[in-house]
């Protein structure tokens, strides 16, 4: 926690330079994030440290997640308002999976001057205006914490060649009621929420308008940070990537009711987070390829091996009647648990054309 | 929380390559930081969060610090270890401020690959032997963290040209006893923990080591992760910069009765923490520069503008007798606090010659 900290050392290691955005900005963000201390987050920034307080029949769920440009997103083809968006939502898809509320949010950023400081530039409408980088990825990561009551209570910021972010995701959930990856039993059948790889699909539209982009661009300046020019009438399809939604209101109706026995969030794709959850239980599963919710723009590869849906994948008795949707968004039966076999892959595909093991491909970033 | 996801999917991203070094270290990691769940630690490394429980009487106290090749740290400089116990050591110290126990750490690496993969080498020993940057960074980094019983609970891996650390401490402490940065009162006394500059001393003196060995390495194969050659006689001057030493038994000792009114951790130095303390308060400070105990090694501008000491500056009410040391550490008052004037610089530093204001002059990192 060290926002005011840095405030004092960037003046000082650069006096002539001034950087007065670098400073407005430290000062923005506190104030962008300051509130009223509640019954939770008792202090947030501007101290050495957060002070959160739970009550007494909850346990505490910490995760964190590392972006890194040119890794998990990049500046030419990802608006600020997405990255600071899927910053967030992948820490709050941890929560989600756990089955927890979210508590607080720490972020710490290492940033190039040049995504700090603002620079005035002319838009197409000929208004003459100023905003940073990093107040535009504010915009995308505060409206979603906010959709999702998470302030922002600490972090740090410095000076990085490398644009990285580093989200932490604190959360509250009833002692001994957290989703686990380890509860999965024999005979359990495999739910999956929303529908599957839509955001492999957004992905793979956003790169082929990237490299449309750039063959037209030769003779044209470019546009920062407004990502690659996509046609409005394909623009949705890009949501379930640049903006994809935590499922954090199904994953605490689920830990409330205790229906599932484990879950866990898909950030790296079906094939390799199932794996997960079977390596964590001690089991292995079948998937039903025809029950697979598809994305109407994905192909079955992307639904079964594209990551970043940030779906919930969970497992519950067969003698749970599960609704068709939790907190409006579907829910599907997609195959079943089963004993370990010897087999190197715990995953099976279950298709038309007989079962096949299901290797884990998980996600590979801007392949 | 990805160690699990980051094993299969770098397993995927480099199918040919397959990096066994990478896999193998973070079943390493898990392995070296797998201990049976506890009381206050429920769940590890392994799960979408960690998952803490805390006493009905404490609160949660959460920080972060990011630290970035060529500003934090350099991997030319300082040997693997070193850097491992300095990015920890910043966690701690910030728990350290506020008089809170440690309860998990949770650690975010980016890194190269050559970082993460062994490599032979022969030793003037003539042994051969294996091993990596990252095994060493957590020798360092482990040693710390036993020393002040502070499991590793989580945290983040990527691959990236540029080595970064995000570190997330998680303490405990009694509701309403944190020790704030916003308690100071016009009358309280100064105190600081330890000596001051021995860390500026420390990095100024491996800084000329630096130049000298690379003056002599023209001609010779360069030392990987050894830092520049430095006589054993100077190595003890070292430490206060390579290994230092958060006050955490201090700032307990101090929160659990409740002496001090304000407090915080010189990690920029006194001139600007101790400016974040009387900003914070809304107070200003007069320090006595006789009365300052400076490092031996180190000068008046170290002790007063260095970063890095990790001691605590903290205030207390003259009223309270203040022992001259706390568990070994001696304690000493530096100044008092008095009532905010309009002058530009909440400190005043007072020498024989008379009085003029301390500017903030944080550290700068290997300028």
């Amino acid at each position: 926690m060290a926002y005011a900290q840095e405030m004092r050392s960037n003046r000082v290691k650069s006096p002539s330079s001034g950087k007065p955005g670098e400073l407005a900005l430290l000062a923005r963000i506190r104030a962008r994030a300051a509130r009223a201390p509640d019954s939770t987050l008792r202090l947030g920034i501007g101290d050495d440290c957060a002070l959160l307080r739970l009550r007494p029949s909850e346990e505490l769920a910490v995760t964190t997640d590392l972006s890194i440009a040119g890794r998990h997103f990049r500046l030419d083809w990802h608006t600020p308002e997405a990255i600071g968006h899927r910053t967030l939502a992948r820490g709050l898809s941890d929560l989600a999976a756990m089955g927890a509320r979210p508590v607080a949010a720490f972020l710490s950023m290492g940033l190039p001057s040049n995504l700090v400081q603002s620079s005035k530039r002319r838009e197409p409408s000929h208004a003459i205006w100023s905003e940073t980088w990093i107040d535009r990825f504010l915009d995308g990561f505060l409206s979603l914490a906010e959709a999702y009551r998470t302030p922002l209570a600490g972090g740090d910021l410095a000076e990085s060649p490398l644009p990285v972010a580093d989200i932490v995701l604190t959360g509250a959930v009833r002692r001994g009621k957290a989703l686990l990856r380890s509860g999965a039993r024999p005979g359990d059948l495999l739910y999956v929420t929303g529908s599957l790889g839509g955001a492999a699909a957004g992905l793979a539209l956003l790169a082929k308008a990237a490299r449309r982009s750039t063959a037209a661009r030769q003779n044209r300046p470019a546009r920062p940070f407004h990502g690659p020019r996509i046609p409005g009438t394909l623009k949705i399809q890009l949501a379930p990537h640049l903006f994809p939604e935590p499922r954090l209101a199904q994953g605490l109706w689920l830990a409330r009711r205790s229906l599932a026995t484990a879950a866990i969030d898909l950030s790296d794709g079906l094939s390799t987070d199932l794996a997960h959850l079977c390596d964590e239980s001690g089991v292995a599963a079948e998937v039903n390829a025809a029950a697979l919710p598809i994305h109407p723009a994905a192909t079955q590869a992307q639904a079964v091996h594209g990551g970043e849906d940030y779906e919930l994948l969970f497992t519950a008795s067969p003698s749970i009647r599960m609704p068709r949707s939790i907190v409006g968004v579907p829910v599907t039966c997609i195959g079943r648990v089963v004993r370990k076999s010897g087999a190197k892959s715990p995953v099976t595909l279950i298709t038309v054309r007989g079962s096949r093991p299901l290797a884990p491909q998980g996600w590979e970033h801007f392949s």
